[in-house]
């Protein structure tokens, strides 16, 4: 069977509309702005992996009742809120092939509609009554702000080591994946062991996904120039391919990436020149080694649990996250 | 004995002092920029009103626990962030004649300290294990993000009406004066009723704070003119003396409004202008009836309570607030 993710969304589908609903309920409000910024983002057709893990999560392990459908939304709304602040932060134009929401509201709505995502997720989770949930969800919150600021620390800064960035996306992506599946294992009663394997699985599934992404920017193996590629190039945005591509230049090269990425010099010339550096140094094919370590870990991870539907479907999202590249 | 908030300094002043070792733990980061930043807002002298209306309340009902001085510090979190946050909406160069976060290290930071604090703050609360707690609190976060983006709807309308400005300043002020109030007398085990009236109470006194703020900003009764006059109308924002003015002026004087608050022509010449139009119509006379109006209510709240020091304390401030314009 191909590696997708269509069992997971086949499996969490009839929760996913009860996630829908509740969307919609949590992102309404009499001040106009609030619903037309939130249903713009909840629109946008993002693949909604988060809430599918906790949902998935709180199914595996049997759970019966109705809070998973509530922490998915807050798992949600925290994803949503995120990237509102994101885009201000990066001042990016676009997102999935749409002007964000800031080029069409404002980067004051932006700001503000996100802490009110942020503040309906943090209502949904008190009322799920699970302090254990709150704990992991609140701690979330705070490390992935934090991650974000590590990352405007970094910044364009080439001398960025591996280890800072794997900090940073750890804290910016793989927290949220890890609480998303860990308030499922946590919401459906089961014993701590089994919560921190849960935890486990996302955060490596978080990394790899990141950093499958971050080789995809540059059209991962293929040496072919696709369509959008380089989005990261433009940016400014210090990934691993280029932190390893720029470790492993010489004087020129290095000299290179700091007038393309510290400079700004980052032309279309600029991105070829980077991706023939990026290829030679096997700085995409290293990033993907990197991301299918963490894949292993994140099977790993599931290792000790029955072989269910929802189980095959998890190790499937894994699988899908990685062959994306390939 | 002159109205001020000596007494609840005085009366909460050993907690504080925990409250204030707990901020510096909770804006902690290994993150250099945040602590910095966040040093920068806690040394900025503000009265820290609202933490000493959680720790008094809670005192004043006797509890005997650590928990109060957790909320009060998620509490001024709260406002921190909320003032991060706003200043980059408002674009504000200075707050309390001070440069704003935003100037020293830029919008991006500003945002993202912001939601780190929030994080901690939510952490914090859940570290009580008192759901209650977290539900008045995670509410009044929703509330304020939702004022503030009314606010951004409204800014530079003169149509705004009494009854929106005062919905707009219930949730962006008197709601986590409420809130504040409400926590201390939760967390001190007290009944619905009573939590409720210290609710009312908060609300109540956050209203009249905002009113005589907003009139202030005007200088007050006073048709002298002093410093730090027309801050607002520089920043063509829209409070109830305005609303009040250009409600009772003429065609002309409508004009006269619409051209200095819509249309940003808000030079020193027009600040004079408004002055004698705000006192012709009594509009900073109203707002501060208004903001009596308001106090009254609070002192109300607190009328079935015992004559404690710490009620003493909390009405003090109640004419603390208002006297400060008379």
């Amino acid at each position: 069977m191909q590696a997708s993710i269509e069992a997971l969304t086949a499996l969490t589908e009839p929760d996913m509309q009860a996630v829908n609903r509740l969307i919609l309920t949590g992102a309404g409000s009499d001040v106009e702005m609030i619903p037309q910024v939130a249903d713009y983002l909840i629109s946008s057709g993002g693949k909604r992996l988060r809430p599918m893990l906790t949902l998935a999560t709180a199914r595996m392990f049997g759970y019966r009742g109705l809070h998973h459908v509530t922490l998915a939304t807050a798992v949600e709304f925290m994803h949503t809120a995120t990237l509102l602040h994101d885009d201000v932060v990066d001042e990016s134009g676009l997102r999935r092939g749409r002007s964000t929401a800031r080029m069409i509201w404002g980067n004051q709505a932006s700001v503000l509609v996100g802490d009110f995502l942020l503040g309906q997720a943090f209502k949904m989770m008190v009322e799920t009554g699970s302090l254990p949930c709150l704990s992991v969800l609140s701690n979330a919150a705070a490390v992935i702000a934090e991650g974000e600021v590590m990352q405007l620390a970094a910044a364009r800064r080439l001398t960025t080591e591996e280890e800072t960035y794997l900090a940073i996306i750890h804290a910016k992506t793989a927290a949220l994946f890890a609480a998303a599946a860990e308030v499922g294992a946590i919401i459906a009663g089961e014993k701590a062991e089994t919560c921190r394997h849960m935890a486990a699985f996302g955060k490596n599934l978080g990394l790899a996904f990141q950093l499958v992404d971050d080789a995809l920017d540059y059209g991962g193996h293929s040496t072919e120039l696709g369509k959008n590629i380089g989005d990261d190039f433009r940016e400014g945005k210090i990934t691993l391919p280029v932190i390893l591509a720029c470790l492993r230049g010489d004087t020129a090269e290095k000299a290179f990436w700091q007038s393309v990425m510290e400079e700004g010099r980052n032309d279309e010339k600029a991105l070829e020149t980077a991706l023939a550096l990026l290829h030679r140094h096997r700085a995409l094919e290293d990033t993907i080694k990197a991301a299918r370590a963490f894949g292993a870990k994140a099977r790993e991870a599931l290792a000790g649990f029955a072989e269910t539907d929802y189980k095959q479907a998890l190790v499937q999202v894994v699988d899908f996250c990685i062959n994306r590249v390939t």
